[in-house]
């Protein structure tokens, strides 16, 4: 028997604004049982956007209207002391009160970071939250955490990223001992800086289904389930992926613009181009958890449409459902009771 | 007024051999004029390679017989002790004694720093060598270092990358000042690491042209001429490009096996493919410098084919020629003297 869950959704965040967030919540609410939204926003700009489409959905769909928004290049700090009466502090409230068993936003991430820091703590034993996502890989995709909350990590956040990590993806993916690797710049134990080094000393003696080191170019092959990185190289390695992406895809397009044939080419291509684009979309894993708070939250790529924004929402569905912060607070009080 | 520069080729590195690097090298020759070549390897393999193909480059060519390898796998230190009649020492040795300007090795990277270190040194006021290598951009190629030589970086090192990679595009490209820009997971003052934000504050106080952070999805847009990044994040960050770029390339190559039509399309659409290829093909980016020594020596890709062989060749001739090891050198005396 699964109980119903609600999912806050600030509908104010992103660059599309509510049109988007709106439309995508509405979508995910007509695909999928079992669960409650609650649109955080300004009600002038929501109303519009519910009209026929809405239609059945009423009983599941709840606006708490909201005067304020973050902007997306607020400062954090600006944000946490202004902002109370904002769609996303609200959208984290919902959740602090338990109103809402996740929340959804694709506003300004340190914003996000600080005011469900501030709002929800973290659990027992987790110093400061961390953000994962999914990959896609070739043979499996992998949750790679941290993405860039935590700048200068210690061995021991790396440790902890593991566990809750792990934890993640045995709720989410069923799997019962992830694989967790960490990243490096080899594979050979000499290899890496100090910090990866101790972390991985840390890593052997845990009860973790540990693997070791894993180089860059084997992030989307799946090797393992979990990749453990400071937020530091985490960043810069999500981010250089982004970018090689979209400078192979700019010369594929530049490649079939040059003259009438490979125009011609192009359009004939485009259905195997389109299936290309499809599995390595990045809107098909969009939706990067904060992991470690006492609740669920997670935050949508800014530039999300409603195809990501609905796989957002699916994330924090699926977090939720499983109740993900509790399962991480048992593995937790587990290990540092020396159990496995 | 072109002196001739002479660059000593370890034949006998990387994955494909004596067969790769010596036709590689033959080519070369051939397209080259004031420029002399000493290849360093086992003689009987060098010989049969040789034949017609060296026919009017004599003049040019030399063969210095080394009894040793140094293998993939090996552990630096290992090399270093045993491996003194190695192809890749001796290769390095010329550079030493100054019978050649520059040595090109396509061997085990560790092995090769170590060497290098050992018998070149670095230039005074630099701590260790760096490794740095040309990158493609939409609007302009990028030089990136450090990619995976010093481990754990000091804000300094950070500032010596900055100067070296200036001196090195200066001599190469001829640009009179060039941007430097920061690895970063932010643009704004307040993201990064304790390690970047120490070196952007040096970096601002230099005479350097400093233009700030660089996000790692910028990498490919050509936004500055020299990237700086320490060796831990710049080698994830250079694998993980690789890594995605294989990944899509594979994708790719499924979606036109899928079935007959597709596969008749990507016989139509191979021009255009290989096009595409071409102007992101790391091979034609193949040859990273340990530049910080007291001489030029290139790394070339273990698994370099002919033309990405080739291309270290011209790396390793372009700065023998202007003699960048000297030109770094002034350069750091200036501005220990406080000039420009």
């Amino acid at each position: 028997m699964s109980k119903t869950v609600t999912i806050a959704v600030d509908v104010m965040g992103g660059d599309a604004g509510p049109e988007v967030t709106i439309r995508a919540t509405l979508h995910f609410l007509k695909n999928t049982r079992d669960v409650r939204v609650i649109l955080v926003g300004d009600e002038a700009q929501i109303k519009p956007q519910l009209g026929m489409q809405s239609a059945g959905l009423d009983d599941r769909l709840e606006i708490l209207p909201s005067k304020q928004t973050v902007d997306m290049d607020e400062a954090p700090v600006h944000a946490l002391r202004n902002k109370k009466e904002s769609s996303m502090w609200m959208a984290v409230e919902l959740v602090k009160n338990e109103r809402a068993q996740a929340c959804l936003s694709a506003g300004n991430t340190g914003a996000l970071l600080a005011i469900a820091y501030y709002l929800l703590r973290t659990l027992p034993g987790i110093e400061r939250p961390a953000l994962i996502t999914e990959l896609p890989g070739s043979s499996g995709s992998v949750h790679m955490l941290d993405l860039g909350a935590i700048m200068d990590c210690k061995a021991e956040n790396l440790l902890q990223f593991a566990v809750m990590g792990s934890v993640l993806v045995t709720a989410i993916k069923g799997i019962v001992s992830p694989r967790i690797g960490l990243l490096n710049v080899g594979r050979e134990e000499i290899k890496g800086n100090y910090l990866v080094k101790e972390a991985d000393t840390k890593l052997r003696e845990s009860s973790l289904n540990y693997i070791g080191y894993v180089e860059a170019d084997r992030i989307y092959y799946g090797d393992c389930d979990v990749l453990v990185a400071d937020g530091f190289s985490g960043n810069i390695s999500l981010k250089t992926s982004e970018g090689v992406a979209a400078f192979i895809v700019q010369h594929i397009r530049a490649g079939f613009e040059k003259n009438i044939l490979t125009r011609i080419l192009g359009l004939c291509a485009k259905p195997v181009m389109n299936d290309v684009k499809k599995s390595v979309d990045s809107r098909c894993y969009n939706g990067a958890t904060l992991i470690g708070l006492q609740g669920v939250v997670v935050k949508s790529h800014g530039n999300a449409d409603e195809l990501a924004f609905e796989h957002a929402l699916h994330v924090a569905y699926a977090e939720a459902r499983t109740n993900v912060p509790q399962m991480i607070d048992i593995k937790l009080g587990q290990m540092l009771n020396g159990d496995s």
